[in-house]
C-alpha cells in the first residue's frame, strides 16, 4: 500500500514561448497543483518548454516514464503555433486525426458556415484519445495513456479540471499547516533543523516574507497525515515559545 | 558569427517545494527572462524541482551541458531546506566550504555576537565560486562555471541581476512587436500561418485574451532583427485590413 502511494505523482509541461519570453506570467502551475493536492497527487516537477515539435516529443517521452500523470498546458488552439496535439501524437506513435466526438461538439458550437479550417483543427488529436470537456469555450482537451492535454488560458483550464476528477486515481489529500512568525530565518534555523531531523517523513519549508514593511518567516508543514503534522507543530511551538517569537498566522 | 549566436541560450532551475505545492506563485521566470531579453540571451527552458539533493545534482548536470547559462533560484538561505549551495558543490565536484569574502560580508553585516551558525551557513558555497553581490540583504549569490545561483525572494533576486550584466556575454537585444486585434484566433489562423511560413526565422505567437468582457488576439513577433519584424508586420497588416479587423494595441 505504502509503496503504491509513492507513485501518486505528477509533472506539468507548460508549452509556450510566451511564458519563456517573459511576456506572460504562468498561473497554471498553481491552479493544477492545488487541484492535485486535493486529489492526493504530488506535483514533483514542472518544465516550461518552447513551441517546438522535437522538444515537446522528447520531453513528453522522458517524463511519462518517470511520473504517473503528465499534464500539458497550451498549444491546442487553432493557430500555426498550436502544435501540442500533433506533437503528442508523434510522441505516443499514433495517428493525428479528427476525433469524431470533438468534431461534432465544435460543429454544433459554431454557427452554420463558420466551422472553418482553423476551427476544424481543434478537433484533430491523437487517435483513440479521450476528450476532456470544455464548459467554457467548447474546444476540448484530451488524454491518452498517462498524458493529459489542457489549454493554456487559465480560466478555461480551470473550468475543465473538474471533469477529470474521476479519472485521476489519487490518495489521501495533501494537507498543509502554516505558522507565520515574527522572526528571521537565521534565528530559528538550528532548532528547526532539529525538528526536521525528528520528522524525516514530513516536508517542512521555511519561507521569509516582507509584508507592510515588516519581515517574518512562514513555516509550512506538508503531509497527508494530520496526526504527524500536529506532532511536528507541537515541537516547533516549543522553540517558538522559548524564543518568545510572536505568531502572526496559524492556519 | 551566426553559429555562435545560436548558443546564446539559458535555462532556469527553480528550486522550491513552495512553487510545486502551489503555495507560492513564481515570478522569477519573468524577471530573469526580461533581463535576458535585454542582454540578447534566449531563455529556452525552465524546470521547477523540489528541494532534493539528488534531483538538484542530476538536473544541474543535465542542463549545464545543453545551455550556455544555467540560473538557479532559491535554496541559498540559512535553513535546513536551503541545500542549493551544497548540492551545486556536489554536482560540480568541488568542496563545499566557507567563501572568505562572503564570510567577511556577512560578519560585517550582522551586529557583534549575532553572526550565528545559521547565518554563517550562508557563507558556505562551492570552492572557487565567485560572488554575486546582494545590495538588498547582504547574503551573496555565487557562480561557478556556467551555473549562476540566485535567491528565491523576487525583490532580492531582482536587485542582484544588475551585478551580473558584465558577466553575461549576450547578443543583440531580443525585440518584440505586439499587435492586439479585435478578432478570434480561428478567423486569422490560415493567413497567419502563411505569414509564418514566409518568415521561418521569426517567432510569431498568437495569444487569445479576454479583457473587460471582450475577446481578442495578441500577435507577438520576436527576433533580434528589427527590419525582419517590420517586414513581417506589413504582411500581417495586409490580411488585417482585408478582413477589416480592428487593431487595439500596436506597440
Amino acid at each position: 500500500m505504502k509503496k503504491a502511494n509513492t507513485k501518486l505523482n505528477a509533472t506539468i509541461i507548460i508549452i509556450g514561448n510566451e511564458i519563456l519570453s517573459g511576456r506572460t506570467q504562468d498561473t497554471n502551475v498553481a491552479i493544477i497543483s492545488n487541484w492535485l493536492n486535493e486529489l492526493g497527487v504530488k506535483l514533483e516537477e514542472v518544465r516550461i518548454i518552447p513551441d517546438l515539435e522535437n522538444t515537446i516529443i522528447k520531453t513528453v517521452n522522458e517524463v511519462r516514464k518517470k511520473f504517473k500523470y503528465v499534464f500539458t498546458t497550451g498549444g491546442i488552439g487553432p493557430t500555426h503555433d498550436d502544435i501540442t496535439a500533433k506533437s503528442i501524437s508523434k510522441a505516443l506513435k499514433v495517428n493525428y486525426c479528427y476525433h469524431p466526438e470533438a468534431y461534432k461538439i465544435l460543429e454544433n458550437y459554431y454557427e452554420k458556415g463558420k466551422f472553418n479550417k482553423g476551427r476544424r483543427k481543434m478537433a484533430k488529436m491523437p487517435k483513440a484519445a479521450s476528450l476532456i470537456f470544455n464548459p467554457s469555450s467548447a474546444a476540448p482537451g484530451f488524454f491518452l495513456k498517462n498524458v493529459y492535454c489542457l489549454p493554456g488560458v487559465p480560466s478555461i483550464l480551470k473550468s475543465m479540471l473538474g471533469g477529470l476528477n474521476n479519472r485521476i486515481i489519487g490518495g489521501s489529500k495533501i494537507l498543509s499547516k502554516t505558522l507565520s512568525l515574527r522572526t528571521v530565518e537565521s534565528e530559528i534555523s538550528i532548532p528547526l533543523e532539529k525538528v526536521q531531523n525528528k520528522f524525516k517523513k514530513l516536508e517542512i519549508g521555511s519561507y521569509p516574507f516582507f509584508k507592510q514593511g515588516r519581515i517574518g518567516v512562514s513555516l509550512v508543514i506538508r503531509s497527508n497525515k494530520l496526526k504527524l503534522i500536529k506532532k511536528c507543530e507541537k515541537e516547533i511551538m516549543i522553540f517558538v515559545k522559548k524564543k518568545k517569537i510572536k505568531i502572526i498566522v496559524n492556519k
